[in-house]
Formats: C-alpha cells, structure tokens, sequence
C-alpha cells in the first residue's frame, strides 16, 4: 500500500512544470522531505495511507516563491530612510548605521524577522547576498527556510571583513562546511564589478568553479554604473567582465536595469541568470530593467525583492504584480509579461536562474516538497471566471495578496498552518527588532542633531583647528600690495596661487551647529586652465571674536575633510537651513614674517555685490598664545602694506550681500 | 460636561490637515456624524463623557482612503479577461458582456462587493462613473460609504440608455433627487470628449453648472486618444474640450497619461482635479501619468484605482504605494512624490480633486467622521523607526498592507471592526457574485466555443447565405475573356471594377468552426489609386460540395460583416490556429446572363504561388433549386467563354501553395 506522510487535497494545483498542468481538485502528496506524487486528488488519494490530509478546497496550491535577490539582515533597516537619492541613503545612512550596528547577531536577528515575514507571504526559497553570512544561513536552517547564501565580496573594508581577502577566506570557509546541506546552498557573492579588481573577480571565480556553485553579483543597476564603467574600462559593465572571465562561474545577476541588447545577448550565451527587482528599481530611481526582451533571449529570470531598505518589504506577491504592470506600462505592449509569465518568474524561473531548478521551482515528483497554500476566498479575488483555465494566474498575480497565503511547507516541513508560524515567535521577534531599532534611532537621532557627528557619520574629518587670526581689508590698488610683498625685506613670498573657489555655505536653522563651507578649489596655471582642483568640507562652530589692535581672533572649532561627494549630495545629506554662494577669484600667497607663516590672499568677488578687492591675512593655530602673538605680527604686516584703519572690514563673504543683522 | 459618541483613542494620529499635524497617543472624537475633537488623546478625553472609547494603541489613525476614480459595478467582472490590449478586452469582452448581463441588480451587487472590499482596505469614499448609478448611489448609502456618483453620458448606446439624452435626463432626475444626501453627492459624468458631441458635453456642462455639481470624465488617458484629437479636431482633447466650453464646470479628470504641458496649465487654471490611476494605465499599457509636474503645478491630484476590470482590486494601499513608486522609476528621480505626497493625493488631494474638501480627506473638527484605524503590529512594518515622524508615512505607504486595516467608520457609523465587516453579509455576497460569474462563464463559453457567436459577439452580422456556385478555371488569355464578355450579345456586363484585394484567412484547430476570411477590397480608379475601400469579414462554415457539370454547389453557412476594427484585432480576439494570406489583383465584372446576375472575377495573385490568371464565376442564393438552375447556366456561360474542362480548378485560393491534403 502507497504511504504518503502529507497529502494537500482538493485545491486546485498550479504546477508551473514543463506543460504548466493546472489540476482542479488535485492533490500533492509528500513523504519526508519529497514529493511523491501530483495529480488529481481522487487518483492520489486511492488506495493510499496518508499520514495528514489537507483540506485545500477554495485555495490554490503552488510551489512555494522563491525571492531570487535580497539581503534579508538589512529587514532590520526597514524604513530607516526613505524617499533620497541612493548616494544619499547608502553613503548618509545605510553605510554608517551597518558600521555601527552590523554584527552577527543582527544578521540572525534580521534574518529571523524576514523569514517570518516570507513565510507568511508565500516565499518558501530565498538567494541572499550580505555580511556574516553563515549566520544567515543558521537562521534560516533553524527556522526551516531553503536558502541560497553569499558572504559579499568587495575591495572596501565591510562589517566583520577589513579586506576582501577575509571575505574571500569567509566564503571558502562557508561553502566548504555548509555545501551538504538539505536547506542552505552556500555560493559565492561579488558584490559588483565596480567594487571589485580583476584579482578579486578571478579569485571570486575561481572559488565558485572550485565548488561549482553560482556567483551571485549586482550588475548594470544604475545608468551612473554603465556610463562609469564607459569612462574607466571604455565598456559596459558586463562585458568589462566577460574580459575578466566572470562568466566562467554560473552567474546569477542581480538587476540588469541598463543592460544593453549586446549584454543581454552575452547574458544569454553564457547561461547567466538574472533576478528582477522591479520595485527597488523604481523605489531608487534606478529605471525599469528590459525584462520582455530577456524572456525572448530565452534568459532564466527570477524576481527578488532585493533588501527592505529599498522596498519596503519581502512581499513576492507585490513584486510579482509589479513585474507584470510595470513592463506592459513601460514597453506600451499590455501582452508583455502576462501573469502566467510572472508567475513563472517566482517560481520556476527564478529557480532556474539560481540554478536550483532540479530541486524546486514546481510541483513535481521527486523535487522538494516547498509549497504555498493561497486561499482564493478573499472578496478582493471575487468572483472567479473559470472559461479560461490560465484565469487562475490572473487571480494571483492581479488580485491576490500575499496576506491570503494559509498554509506553507518547506522540505516537507510545515512552518505556516492556517495563518500561524510554526517556527517563529513572532511577539519576541517584534520586540527584539524594535529594541533595536531604538537602539539605531538614538544612534542616528544623536548624530541627527549635530552637523559635526553627521560629518563625522559619513567619514574623513581630517584636520582640527581651534584658533584662527584674520583680518580682511579693502584694497584700492592691489598691484600695490604685491608689489611690496614682493620687493619688501621683512616679507618672504613663498608660493602665489591663482584660484578659483566656489564656496556654498550651508547655515542651519540651529546657530550652534556653525556653518558648513563646501568648497571647490580650482589651482590655474599661467594661462587660466584648472592646474589642479581640491574639494574641501569645513566645518566651522559659533564663534567667539576677540579684537586685537586691528586683527581679530576667532575662536572656534573648525573641522575639514575632503569632499568627495557632490555638493547635491551634501545639500540632501545635511538639509540645510540656507544656502549661500560665494565665488572668488583668490591670489594666495604664502608668506614668512619674523619666522612665522602667513597666508595673504587678495580676493575678488566673481559674482558677488561688490567688484572690490579684498586683502585678507590670515594665520591657524592650535595656541591661544600663539594667536595673540599672531595677531601682532598682522598689525605690523599691515602697517608694512600702508593699510589705513577705515578699510578694516569685519564681515565674511557670504555676510556682504546680506542686510546687517540679517538672521544668520 | 463635553460629551463624545466615540473616541478613537491612542494612536498616532496622521490628520492630513494643512499642516500636516501628526499626534501621537493621539484621539479623534466624533458626535453623531462629525469630528468633534482631535488631540493629544490626554486633552481630548480630560473631563469627557464618553459613549464608546476605541483603543487604537498601536495604530495609525487616518481619514479614510478616497479612491477618486472606480467603476464598482464592473468589480463583477473582475479578471474576466486580462493581459489583452485595450480595443480586445473592452470592444471583445468588456461591452459584450455589458450589453448582456448589466442591468439595475448588476449594478447592486456589483457595488456591494465593491463597498465590502473597499472597506476592508480602508477606503470610506469613492467617485464613480457607471450605468444604472442610482442604483450604485442606494447600494452604497445602504452599505454606509460616502460616494460620488455619476451617471455616464455617451454618444454610443449604452445599459439603459439608448441615447444620449436618455442618460441626460437620468442624470438630472438623479442629481435633483439625491442632491441632498448626507452620504452620496450625485454628480455628472461624460464619458469622454471623443465620444461625445459639442451639443452633449454643453448640455453635460450646464447640467453640472445648473446643480452646482463636479463633471467627472475620462481625459487623455491613451496616446491614441491624443493623435485622434489632433486628426479630427487640430488640438489636444484638452484644448479642444476648452474650446467647447467644458472647463465652465468644476471638471475632475480621470488618467490625464498624455497631457501636455499646455495640457496640465490649461488643467490648473481652470481648477480641475485630476485623478491618476496607475496600475490601470500600467496594466492597460496607457503609461505613466506625469503626476510630479501635476503636483508642481498646483493640480489637485487623487489617486484611483479605476474598475476591477483593469486592475484587478480596488485597494487603494497598493495604488498609492505605486503612485510613489511608478514615479521615481520614471522621471529617475527618487525624491519625486514621497511617501508622504502619495498619501495625501489618497485622502486630502482626492478629496480636492472631487471638490469635496470641506467634507472629507482630514482629520479637522467640523468634517464627517470618515476615518480608518490602521494596524502597525505586522511583522512587515516591524520595526519601526521614530527618528523622523513622517517615518510613519513611510511605513503606511511602502510597507504596510490594505488587510492592516482594523476598522474604519464613515460618517461617524462603524463599518468594520477587528476586520469584521458590520454592513455587509460576505457570505451571501460571494455566492451571489459567484453565481452571477457563473453565468456571465457559460454565455462566454458558449460564444468562445463559436467563431460565429465570437463575431456576433462583436457586432454586426449584416449577410447571411446559404449555397453558393462557384467554378473556377485557369485561362492563358485573359484578354480575349474580356473580349467575349463585352460583345457577347447573350451577356450584359452591368459593372466592371478593378480591385485590390487582401485577403487574411483564419482557420481553427475545430474545422467544424469553418474559416473567417478579413477582406481588405481597395476598388481602384483608372490611375490605379485607391477609389474607395470595404472592410468585410466573413465566415464560412464547413462546406459541403456537390459537383455539377461543370461547376461546384457549394452548401455551407456564410455571414458577413463589416471589419470595423483592425486585422491585429480580429488575431488576438478570434486566436486563429493559422492565417493565410493572399493578396490577388481582380477585375470584377457583374454580368447579366438569361436574366440572372453573376460576379465574373478575373484575378492574379499578387505574391502568391503561382502568377497565373484565374476565372471565377460565381452566384449565391439561398435557394437550393436556383442554385441548380444556376449551375446550369455557369456551365453555358463557361462555353461562351470557350474554357476546357481540364482548366477547372478545384482549390481555393489560399489552397494553391499548400501540399495537397495539408492539415486545414
């Protein structure tokens, strides 16, 4: 007599196999973790001992989704923020808060948060790409999910790994002890071209050959990445590297928002998968990647929801929707990615992509027994036409949500039953993830509330300054000033510069916080070309004026770093209150008076309210004392330059187009 | 002492007011149907006597969704047919079925199911264009929802209204009776500008104008619609509906895809809302709506989610998750229509964009009691981060679910508690909307399994015949055919024409179906341009033959129409198993001969198999005995003519390529 530990009965079956067979009152049986047998319930059911018979009548029952793109640690960062542009939410806050808080207990906890939530919407299968992935990989063991696991390789430093030689050493490590797993597939994780060098391509490679596993990598994401890509290697990204043999591994890539019809054709050629992540790429503004195109190259395509940061949740159902929507919308074709085709994506497509389509993807016999039991009794998906049998697609991808998944099996395990968790204390869970979540929101709100930590937040301070002596003067006739700096013998002209600098001054609502300077320093040669350039942050706290005789000494914090950013990402980053523009023409001479350093400038306003010309001299130190001694030292400079008393002038730049007393 | 009926106490209040006001561990108080108090919950309830205080802890308490554009009726055809391009889904199933099954029951229940699926997804108003809407506007008031309802005016017949006028004098009798309704606000809708005239949409216009009323219609919602406005009338529908006068009412416009940018400042000044639906326009492949523009412009924009029928639910969660969305991925810029401007266009911009904005769409003392209790609890949303307080708009629009809705009341009524719907029998609802779906299936059933009720379905059956003769020969010398016609004195030849004539024939996998045969017949003049040109469908059904002397009875059905639609239409509505062109040259004579009619063709195809000229003689009837009295007279004719019997040809002419005994 046929045993069956498990038979789910009378649903009407979604197969997604080779013929895509849909069986109405059918039945899918499994003993331990395979399935056995799939057909009509009356035919399974004949004869057969069966340990549990579920009742699936009024739902359908399909392979369980398979999230083909995610990093579900980053579920901890749900919403931290939202609604910036990627530089601005991965350089202002993803990246410093991973820095902070990124350890081996958020990725378990941040793993068990988001098999939670897969469970509940139907994902039974996910490929995750992040840091301290074994742990991912023990989380999702325990909880019962399948799961394809990459440590991600990259040549900057990153949580738990301070070269890509120890994620490398990580990743080996990893596959070599997990690879005979029932759940947990361990591969091999480049994070992109981009953030690799050819070495660590090979290497990387070279590992995934070694254990012939799939290389998971972000590839062609954003227009930003192809036209680098263009600029440094005078090619696109994939075929950058098709050059450095990347596809000598099974590649799985995520995204391909600007893959070109060449890319998709060397995708194609070279069995690559690709995973679909249509809402992180309209959240991100990334653009809507050529999917249509892909499923006539005949490329396997997987759908993902990549991480909750950038959508803000692990919901297939949606992303499934979405893929369907967004590619009539876009091509203008309503017949592209209809919604048995996207169903397909989430299922046995996406397997096929990962390369795990031997073992799951559809329900077939000896395949693993992962399963989605969708209820279809939900008024949003009434009432039902039955004249076309492919109807049934349209009800899940259309109008069934991921909240009328009721039953799921992963490997022959239940872990969802009439809408409960088996395997998660979701109450702890919740709790767990919100203290932590406090935990950031003080860690953010602190650096929130001042520029200084926000510009610490985002790396580079590197010079610290307390004092500053200055003085600044109208000049009627400039030539006159450097032809005594020039001729005088108390004064040694070291260096004299021609700049160009294009300040903006970012002041805040907050007077305490200072102003912020972004600068762009252009250094001309003799003919007026930009020689060098050098962009310059500095920050610069309240500050206390002491007059001198005639110079003035300001006591404050002053904090520099080099700007490596735009300043739109700054002005995002930093939100300013007000913004102000100051372009110069600056001569800089570097002097030395009685053994002491100076810097004498003679600016003029390029764009400002005045054509006037300014003298400033100026002088940092760390010493008070040696301020006051400074300061000295300006009054007799000035005096050796006949500068009169009147023509002291006391306000800033960005302060002379602006009414006295004008709110700073 | 203050007395409230209900308190809604303890959630973070989201009132949408002009400044945006979020209170956490906040209270809305209603009496009878208006808010009479919104605060810190402490203030509100101090010294209160209170009827009923809802604990709402862990909530997010809003004004109820407005889903600013729906068709609820149509929720009863929800998924009838998908993923076809727009003239095949509405002109191949949407109108057939309309014209079929909708009646004033269809439109009750029809708006049943709506109203329960809306509540449940947290909408509490709605503004609807449809047929029989009186009906909508009582179902609606009897579920409790607050709706605007319009009665559609077109220039087509439409359910209920053969004429124009008739849906006119609906509308008023409609409006004046229903004006004063504390839940509906019976408001005019034209259907369109391209299908209307310049007398209807003024009569449409002074309609509203005389009741004070919105005009809802449908505007630029296809790029077809915009370049048949430019071909006909010169301008954009929007100009053009200007140039008519319709911006002299309060008009609220549906989709606006491919309005300009003249367009939408023609839109503004004239104060018109907008309503964008984008997973229709997705779904449909209209496009994407350039909503940030809109809101830069000052438009009042809401957010709908159009008819089940193209969508395929009516949750408002989802549509404003994808406004936000659709337009990042578009315009590439992620900083466009943020979570917290898509959640306004779904309650205060709708209510705006409806002009309905004294009522609905905030939170603010003195409005109606619409309001929805949102759960926050879900793993999905978990976990939340405080830092920002428009966190919360975040996580209600990129993460959270419709079924997070917990209650929501409509003009202070409770219509849902803890998820269970108070005004609506679910049960009984689904099986009657089941049951009606069960017979709008066996209509389509029956009409798909017939290629004839598939055309009669469409319109236009215009011939039918019974028998026709027919012979056809291969001649050497057309020339002297033409000669012995023209002075044969027993032959009179009434009209001869030259033609071009494309052929497309479709034949099914059921040869019982017969063939249906797209006839373009370009008639030519004696330059060899086009003179006129017919559109003529025609279905032959299977054929039995009974040969004569010399020519072929030929027994079958056979119905003809005109082909208003276009070739690519009839392909994807009838999904032919083949299709076969042939393209022929004809000269087309009618002849008299014994007082009898025939058509005398000499062809040559034109990029056919073979570059012989054929004659063909043939006569229809519906009579079998003139039939045969035919048949004797074909073969006198061909003895005129002076054609051998070993020139007959017995295929027809789509059979000339093919190998003998081919598979029909």
């Amino acid at each position: 007599m046929t045993h069956y530990d498990t038979v789910l009965a009378h649903g009407l079956l979604l197969t997604m196999d080779p013929s895509f067979r849909l069986i109405s009152d059918g039945a899918v049986a499994f003993n331990d973790n395979q399935i056995a047998a799939v057909g009509p319930a009356a035919e399974v059911l004949a004869g057969a001992e069966v340990g549990e018979t579920v009742d699936c009548s009024g739902t359908a029952v399909m392979p369980g989704l398979i999230n083909a793109h995610t990093h579900v640690p980053m579920t901890l960062l749900r919403g931290l923020a939202d609604d910036l542009r990627l530089d601005v939410w991965l350089h202002g806050y993803m990246m410093p808060v991973e820095r902070q808080f990124v350890d081996p207990d958020f990725s378990r906890l941040g793993t068990r948060l988001a098999c939670a939530e897969m469970i509940r919407s139907g994902t039974t299968c996910f490929a995750d790409m992040y840091y301290y992935e074994e742990d991912v990989a023990a989380t999702a063991a325990e909880v019962g999910m399948r799961a394809l696991c990459a440590e991600t390789i990259l040549k900057f430093p990153a949580p738990g790994a301070a070269t890509y030689e120890d994620s490398l050493a990580y990743s080996r490590d990893f596959i070599a002890r997990w690879r005979d797993h029932l759940l947990i597939r361990p591969v091999v994780s480049l994070h992109a071209p981009y953030t690799a060098t050819p070495e660590m391509l090979s290497a990387a490679v070279e590992l995934a050959r070694e254990f012939d596993v799939p290389l998971m990598t972000h590839l062609c994401e954003t227009a930003y990445e192809v036209e680098e890509a263009e600029r440094l290697w005078g090619m696109s990204p994939v075929q950058w590297s098709r050059e450095q043999g990347l596809f000598e591994a099974h590649v799985v890539a995520a995204h391909c928002v600007h893959a070109s019809e060449a890319d998709l054709r060397i995708l194609a050629r070279a069995g690559a998968g690709v995973t679909h992540n249509p809402t992180s790429n309209l959240k991100l503004a990334s653009g809507v990647a050529p999917v249509p195109r892909m499923l006539e190259l005949g490329l396997a395509v997987g759908i993902g929801t990549d991480g909750t940061a950038s959508n803000n949740d692990l919901d297939m159902f949606e992303e499934l929707r979405l893929a369907a929507l967004i590619a009539k919308g876009v091509s203008g074709d309503p017949l592209v990615v209809p919604a048995k085709a996207a169903l397909t994506m989430a299922t046995i497509g996406g397997a096929r992509a990962l390369g795990v389509q031997e073992f799951v993807g559809s329900l077939e016999v000896g395949k693993r027994a992962d399963v989605a039991v969708v209820s279809l009794d939900g008024l949003h998906i009434t009432p039902k036409f039955g004249r076309s049998p492919d109807a049934v697609y349209s009800q899940l991808v259309y109008a069934a949500k991921s909240t009328d998944v009721r039953d799921v099996w992963v490997d022959g395990r239940p872990l969802m039953r009439d809408r409960r968790l088996l395997t998660v204390d979701e109450g702890a869970l919740r709790e767990a993830a919100q203290s932590l979540a406090g935990q950031i929101d003080a860690f953010l709100i602190a650096r929130e509330g001042s520029v200084l930590d926000k510009l610490v937040g985002i790396g580079g301070v590197e010079i610290t300054e307390t004092f500053e002596m200055q003085v600044k003067v109208k000049v009627a006739d400039p030539n006159r000033i450097v032809a005594i700096l020039e001729e005088h013998p108390q004064i040694a002209v070291v260096k004299p510069t021609i700049r160009r600098q294009y300040d903006t001054y970012f002041r805040f609502a907050d007077r305490e916080q200072g102003r912020l300077r972004y600068r762009e320093d252009e250094v001309l040669d003799d003919d007026g070309k930009v020689k060098e350039a050098f962009y310059i942050l500095t920050l610069t706290g309240p500050v206390q004026e002491r007059e001198y005789d005639k110079s003035v000494l300001l006591s404050r914090s002053r904090f520099t770093a080099q700007a490596k950013r735009s300043l739109r990402f700054y002005r995002e980053y930093f939100q300013p209150a007000k913004e102000i523009q100051v372009h110069k023409h600056r001569e800089r001479y570097r002097i030395i008076h009685e053994d002491t350093a100076f810097a004498v400038n003679l600016d003029r306003l390029l764009d400002g309210p005045s054509d006037d010309t300014y003298l400033e001299i100026k002088s940092r130190t760390w010493s008070r004392k040696d301020a006051e001694r400074k300061a000295r030292l300006i009054g007799d400079l000035l005096e050796l330059l006949g500068v009169q008393d009147h023509e002291l002038v006391r306000q800033q730049y960005f302060e002379l187009g602006e009414e006295p007393g004008a709110e700073e």
